[in-house]
């Protein structure tokens, strides 16, 4: 049998979670190591800490890098930020594939990282090393299917560069600049103990936070110039809702172009053949729940040629499309499996 | 004692519920006679409608008009769009005083009910006449305290009325644009049997409707002109959280304004002393908990210079400032008592 | 290929859905038909109805009996109580098997049905029909691998049942008297145009109804006196919590049985090879989360023998092996596939 | 004027929050210092706090007994269980009144501490001072007029004790037994950083915990031996649910008693004029909804003789009943105000 055998780095986070339920539904993989962090205390097994799971039979053990790098032919790193650019060298070295849903290797320029991500960068190198790709499936196939290191991308990013991406390229964005007004269940916060992300103080509320300074900024924008070589001026105001999955990022561009014209922008980048995830409908914005639990992105638009007014939505799981699901999509890419295998439970 | 009498029709209605629970608690007034709509089937003590309310002592009867006019000096009208406007007329003859929280008496211009509201006005002539003053209170309170008649505003008009008009007055909003992506609670949408209302359909989900086309978008902007004599062209987009109560309208503007021209605009426009009710903050963004129960706007600002771009928001609870609330702050200014009397619990 | 073809009837509910979400990841059929009721207007794609089932191709159409009949090998029934008792005969006399998920086979005695379910039935000798099983799987796999037609069981019944009959079958249960306070998620109420289910309403609520009045307990006491031989008497409160999906049934039972006893009477009906679904814990009560999305049922336990006080809580998800999921897992008894195909997802 | 200061220590917890808004609302008192903990770092205004409090024009400041004791006449403590022990013996010896919301004064043998707080008890002699009064309002109202301690009781004793206690005095419960299955909305936990209680753990969620084991099990035990003589036994399992405020206890009690002895055990018991929040329904169980924000405790009762069944719920928020709201009751009657003066908002 062709199986793979592939490790979860960050197990016990609700990005981990997610990457659990959908390998364990993957025809083509197998599960063989599950790491907390390096402070886990003593292995548990995973019929303790999720039940659903328990038919898996493994233990949840404390991160160690060699039975990490040897567990597996592919791993997944679902760590903090700042935590995986110190393990990868040594997974490359020992040939490994590895695919990171942190922000580690999302920007090419490491004198970003401080400012961005509060933390300076430790393997500047690594972020133009070739054999490193971004991992915005639709947009890279080619590079991910060689690729030995993909950095997974950020959840707002990938639903605000699904939506603006073809509208750039098609020119439908004067000045390049557009608003996100983003929506995000709190699950893209962690699992973390912080009295802001209580039951008690998000049921019945909304709060925005880091406007104009969220760290998916810098990653939309070099994606932006990379592929359209633009530079986008983008408003971003991220929010959380009292949900705990999905994400609904708004966009709002300043155009008088038709329906019509933004319609044709958005079947020249995506079709169901080709982008089996992405799915477009004019005249209505898309809502959350439809999405949630899926790996696809729902986008809407509702053009106002005489208000000089396009709005955009782009809806997605943030645990799946934003995160797991996107990274299992994108290891079907790289073992050359059909995009959607283990994807469409 | 000068206590005077008050009336409430629509009293089964989230609106009508709110104003019960402020009336019993305003020290002026008495409760006298709760009616639901002229289909209710007969009367219902307030206890069984309304247990925590048992100690009014009323019923909830069908409406009567006859009954409504002698009932009270002071009648609230919290019905269904297109309902009140047939009753408005008896109501003032009979020399009452009168506060409606439907959209009735909102537009001046009758031709805009169609389009807007999908019907035709049956008293064009009341909207331009002399006893009706429009209730955004802290912009109005001298005509309202002449008023016969209140056209209480509506929740998403009050809050970006709120924050937009004193940007506008200050001269920041160039050509008179912004944007506004509003999320409400799902209170606004009435106690109504509809199956997208449902629990099971909101929770974990966000919902846009009416882009572009809500009722609220004409009525905002005859409040711009009528106080600034300016045309303001504004995108649009109301959606619906999986929050009972509470509203916050995110503004964009395209501007270079710096935060400290924002704050003096809003300090011009509000003061503590002055205006009670709102809350004006540099730097960040009002969550929506805080707000819900009081009468409070909070109202926050970032402003970005270097990106051209000012994001406002305006946090109330749309069933209090944006509905009962504002009303009884309106009765206050009616009668001359304190603008915050009953409004503080 | 041995491919099954199946359809459901009752497409449109919150089981149906369920069913669709379940069939589409079951290896071993193929969903050729979707009814939703005789009213239905006109076929409307399923990509409408349900995005993210779009790549089915189907459109969801009102319930034709005959094209039902013709369309697939077995038949799902999710139609509200009192539809499907008509629609049998048909159907079993076309050579179908069928699985009805709703309340018209699960009573013997036709009796019972007014009182129960306010309608007469309309089929009383199919009731003791040898065709037809009761799908309480773990209970009765070489009925139902038998069966033409199986009724599936309640949700709240299976998880009443899962959790008592070890008990009673291992005497544990003195005068075989128990209390049962249940909580629900609203889908089991169904998607349903009724202000009691508003999301304003059931956000920050509980609520009780038919306190001992409930549909589901003449079907416990029948399985009860079917499989043990003994007169359950049960108090039974069932109430619905602001949750989506999933259910808790809180057992207590007045006994001084040890938890080891009350181990062992589970551990003799249950083991993970034979009953892959039922999980039982000593020592705490099981969460609902855990098992939302799965087939599980969880089974906890605390007994305090001093206090003669034994509470049992079983927790599934109202959807899946309340409804959908236990259907999915009939089905494949009937046709002797492994009972978890398609179910581990 | 008559109006007396009053000062909270614990000022940043739910309780303390729902302390103030009780208290501004109160026409007869004045706060005049709020202290979090002793650990505070440095006086911040109430209005970054709790902007909706901003009118008050104090700051929360860490806790300094002295300053507490010269404060006020009478000191409300909303601090964690264990530390007002401490704190009390120096307030009562400055001549100040106290109520304290912990559980530091709820058992009068010093004994039970351990083993149902987990702390030794600093202070056992106060235990028994006559000084000291248990806060159930509705039994005590004497003792508390003249104490100048007040233990306020715990959330789930209040709805338990008030429902149990007719029910006891007219013995109409065999055996002293009964069951109680307690549901609590979240800030019953506190706020406080644990990732059990986040919004993505509890959403869709319901969790037992201290099954049996619940430190108000000894304050119910010891009330209904004071009240009655007898020695009650009960079950007790208390869950949370994805709600904030609003508890509700279910009881279960094993007899044949009739609707009517039930009723008339209560209208002995509770009447409007005198024990104006306490409000019983026959043949139906209360929501909590309508309790919700209420000093309210609506208790309402199915009784089936055939089945030997008495089902009584109990609902009250436990923020206002359930913990602040009692003691603004109790101050009231330390003060001989109307028991419901300030608490009718």
């Amino acid at each position: 049998m062709s199986t793979r055998r592939v490790a979860i780095a960050g197990a016990t986070g609700y990005t981990g979670e997610e990457l659990i339920r959908l390998l364990l539904a993957h025809p083509e993989v197998q599960v063989t190591y599950l790491a907390a962090s390096a402070k886990w205390e003593r292995p548990v097994p995973v019929s303790e800490v999720y039940p659903r799971f328990a038919r898996l039979g493994l233990a949840v053990e404390a991160l160690d890098p060699s039975r990490l790098a040897a567990s597996a032919d592919l791993i997944f790193l679902a760590l903090p930020h700042g935590t995986a650019m110190s393990l990868v060298p040594d997974l490359l070295k020992a040939g490994r594939r590895v695919i990171d849903l942190s922000g580690d290797f999302r920007l090419e320029d490491a004198a970003l990282y401080p400012q961005w991500y509060t933390f300076s960068h430790a393997q500047p190198a690594l972020l133009k090393d070739p054999r490193l790709a971004y991992g915005l499936t639709e947009y890279h196939q080619d590079q991910i299917a060689k690729a030995q290191l993909v950095s997974n991308p950020g959840c707002y990013a990938t639903s605000v560069l699904l939506a603006i991406l073809p509208l750039l390229q098609a020119g439908l964005v004067p000045e390049d600049r557009f608003i996100v007004d983003a929506k995000s269940g709190l699950s893209g916060a962690g699992r973390k103990a912080d009295t802001d992300l209580l039951f008690t103080e998000m049921a019945e509320n909304l709060r925005a936070y880091r406007v104009n300074e969220h760290q998916h900024m810098p990653e939309v924008l070099q994606e932006i110039r990379r592929l359209t070589g633009r530079s986008g001026r983008m408003t971003f105001v991220p929010q959380v809702l009292p949900i705990t999955r999905g994400l609904v990022s708004t966009l709002y561009v300043r155009t008088t172009a038709t329906a019509d014209a933004v319609g044709q922008a958005y079947a020249r980048a995506y079709d169901r053949g080709r982008t089996p995830f992405v799915h477009v409908r004019a005249g209505s914005l898309p809502e959350v729940r439809p999405v949630v639990g899926t790996n696809d992105c729902a986008i809407g638009f509702v053009a106002s040629p005489a208000l000089e007014s396009l709005v955009v939505a782009s809806a997605l799981d943030n645990l799946t499309k934003g995160a797991a699901g996107q990274a299992v999509q994108n290891m079907n890419v790289m073992y050359g499996w059909p995009e959607t295998t283990g994807l469409l439970g």
